[in-house]
């Protein structure tokens, strides 16, 4: 036992990162990770079981879920972000350093690589023994499996709305959750919280191209399929549509932000300032007054 | 970053509403919003996706998992009623001042047209996809995304008593889960309780009418579609069906809050009136009785 | 606003109970109506749309989440039991008094009565709309919202085992969550904790004959369905079937108490008492000793 | 009453076990018991009842949260592991002693073992009335109600990563959750956190082979089917997978176990370490220069 702990010691002390910086990249990878290798493993489970195991709900559910756990994982370590757009609203209100956005954007995308990549190893068989497993064509549903594609019935332009409401709608909840001065829910119940806010976007914004409202979650395993025998067809298919799910959650991200600031943020905020500064006036009114009294004494 | 936080400093002044009940009717306009747009998000997938990509249940949770987070987003500012039919009991019981009501009452019907709208523009090609989008006959599911419709087995009666039970049942829930006098669950959790609540209504009471229970979350949807291609057969079809859900959760309400008040909500105050009012008189006995005693030693 | 406090303050004078049993029953009556409010009208949505609007699984989360609000709604007063079985439970503990299990399985069946009444009153019209609603066969489903019946493939032996087995398992679960030396949950969550549990009871044992686990919930809406339409059969049906969810969840009561309390319960009581006594002897040792070295002082 | 009181006080001094592994190893088996009975249960009703009355994804559930409640039952005495390769894990990191795992290996086993039992005594009609119910052939199911089983595509190759990926996902996030420098849940929720690990598991990779991740849970049962009339072959079939679901979990722990500490834990560890070195070097600073300063007093 003692020679145990001496020996786990030793590795502790070894492999220890000691920047700050890396040290939270590498936890929002390993969050990432999980929320993409259970929301894709579930996806998986819908188009390779044909349904039998599995319903457009679970897929729900997991990611929903996924969310949560992916938060708990790295969430004292890097805040729990899992997604650019996040980083981004939080660096946009001034909670957040900007130079953590690029790290932060690039960890999360390897995360989402390797997520992808953990689910097609443990379904290679079920790949294989699906009809023309790694064909590109827009009635082949297994490269949607790690990637997000638009349904038939979706324009570009609606396809880009439809990504900047689902971001919109997620920031506006998730700056109420973390709202400094709105808090609402027992410290440790965030993690939960954001997962409901994610299962319930897939159960109402899911139909039209698989709300993807995150740009490391979609871009990581889409190269993963580009690498994996899909090919660059994943880039090209429906013109360029991956650029949809990169580019519109920042604009999403920036009118969800100015929502909630416009409608809650700004006068909770503005009503902690306004009795700060009224106690101040109150503070110095009373050493005013009380210079004035000491003068009466003199 | 300092100027990033000067500039934001700058807009939170600019922007901050310093009129409380605006304030609040702003945050119920957002909440309900939130509410109705992953809420019939929910039923547009349901409908649109003909089955494939929801099921009745999914907008069950998508309805309570949205009232939690409309909840969450404006309950510390404005105490999340997201219902006319909730700030109407909280009223009644005095909880409330009554000139909130009509301020309430408006603003959360506004924030659920908007939350309409949202959902309609972002499924617009979906709507246009679907056969005879816009026609209103009794077999046409699209205008039931955004408000409800009764199944054709419900008389007008049947219908009425419908909503009233409805009401009735989530008030009585509510009332609990809110009383001062009978806290039972952990300070905020009650968002997620009336999710709950929600969400078990849906599963039990929504075969009828689709349980609106909330007038402004029928409202507000109902003239979004009047003027969005549905035309005024929204209001005009099966005899006015409209009214329902506008005034029966209101008398739902007032029986709600009775059934409560006589079960269980009167005597858990009064068992604490009755402990107060003990104690008062046992300090004033030993006023009495001190005084006394102050007697005799003089 | 001031003559409503004062109104107000008059009913609620004017209808406080302040007999503490007859207060607590009816805090029952009314959680077990919310139960099978709930509940039954999940079956009734189930059964009555045919599966379009409910599957089985939306009668388990309504079953489950039902407890949890009947809970909130009575166990502030009367600790939220809404099942004789569990009344029994803790009589036999010697937690609750004996002269309560009556007044309790009294009132849970009137409860229960009368939320199987709203919802025959909810569904009326979808009712009279059910081909044959009102007869009697081992085929048609409609007594089945309120009361349970065995499955075809079920002898009344096997029958017995499951009402046993399901209650037995029940009651493990909430002795667990209830015990007061094995407190595993945070204060406030019990009602939604015993809510899991009867969300899994009715995932894994509820295909037999619907998992009724309670003599309260299952006895009320039958006696209701005898008077409202479906006549003596509901008794006389399958050899006496409804005297299997009175008597068989009472043996499974005191099963489970047993199972509990020899692998878990006794042993963490004993414990607590083990080092209260060891406390107790500490403390008569250093007054010994103390006094000893009193003795020497002298 | 009183006489209640003393038999009950009796019985419990009677019953009382004293051996601390011997009463944590009782605790795990009922723990066990209840994960299994729980979530084999929910196969056998969807298996027997032909899907009318579960999914898969009410398996899903129903593993989950019998998972919570397994935890909930036993986690206050033994920690509630409920799977040899969670005790495994703990041992490695040198937080419980390694003579527990043989212990708590066995007494899951049985656990799981009379957990089928009990599954196997409540569906016993049900199991004859269904065609062919004990044959051992590759697509009968009701061998797969109690052991798992893989599905036809699962070579041994890719159904031995399927477990270690699955078991290693596992372990990452019940390490996150009990890690004592990471602690990010409010105490008392850990056993709901690890219900939706094992419902997301559940639902994104249950499609190869039913998930056990947990050798205990699939030994015992399939011991059980053994004797229970499905004969040896539950042991023979598929080139001996049953050696998979027992070997491949413990793999699993390890890498996910250096998987957490190389990317979360052994940094967050280190900075408690760091900070700890670092006020006791000031403490011996100070001291040094205090000495310092009393020198030059003198």
């Amino acid at each position: 036992m003692s020679r145990q702990k001496i020996m786990l010691d030793k590795l502790a002390r070894t492999f220890q990162i000691r920047n700050k910086l890396l040290r939270q990249s590498l936890a929002e990878c390993l969050g990432t990770l999980i929320l993409v290798m259970f929301g894709c493993g579930a996806v998986a489970q819908l188009v390779l079981s044909g349904g039998t195991h599995a319903r457009f709900m679970t897929v729900n559910f997991a990611f929903g879920f996924g969310a949560t756990l992916g938060i708990l994982v790295c969430g004292q370590v890097s805040g729990g972000h899992l997604n650019p757009a996040v980083t981004f609203a939080l660096c946009l209100l001034g909670r957040e350093r900007w130079r953590k956005f690029p790290m932060y954007f690039l960890f999360q995308t390897i995360g989402a690589f390797f997520g992808a990549a953990i689910i097609f190893g443990m379904y290679y068989d079920a790949l294989w023994d699906f009809p023309e497993a790694f064909n590109m064509t827009d009635s082949n549903p297994t490269a949607g499996i790690f990637a997000t594609y638009p349904a038939k019935h979706l324009t570009l332009l609606n396809g880009f709305f439809d990504q900047f409401i689902g971001t919109a709608a997620l920031i506006v909840c998730i700056l109420a959750i973390v709202d400094p001065y709105n808090n609402p829910i027992p410290q440790g119940l965030e993690a939960f919280t954001v997962g409901f806010v994610v299962l319930v976007i897939g159960l109402s914004m899911g139909f039209n191209s698989g709300y993807a409202v995150n740009p490391a979650r979609d871009l990581g395993p889409r190269i993963f399929t580009a690498m994996a025998g899909w090919g660059m067809e994943v880039f090209t298919m429906r013109q360029g549509w991956f650029l949809v799910p990169i580019f519109a959650p920042f604009l999403g991200t920036i009118v969800g932000t100015m929502i909630y600031q416009l409608m809650v943020g700004f006068h909770v905020e503005g009503e902690v300032r306004d009795r700060k500064e009224e106690e101040e006036r109150n503070v110095r009114l009373t050493n005013v007054s009380s210079k004035e009294e000491n003068k009466d004494t003199y």
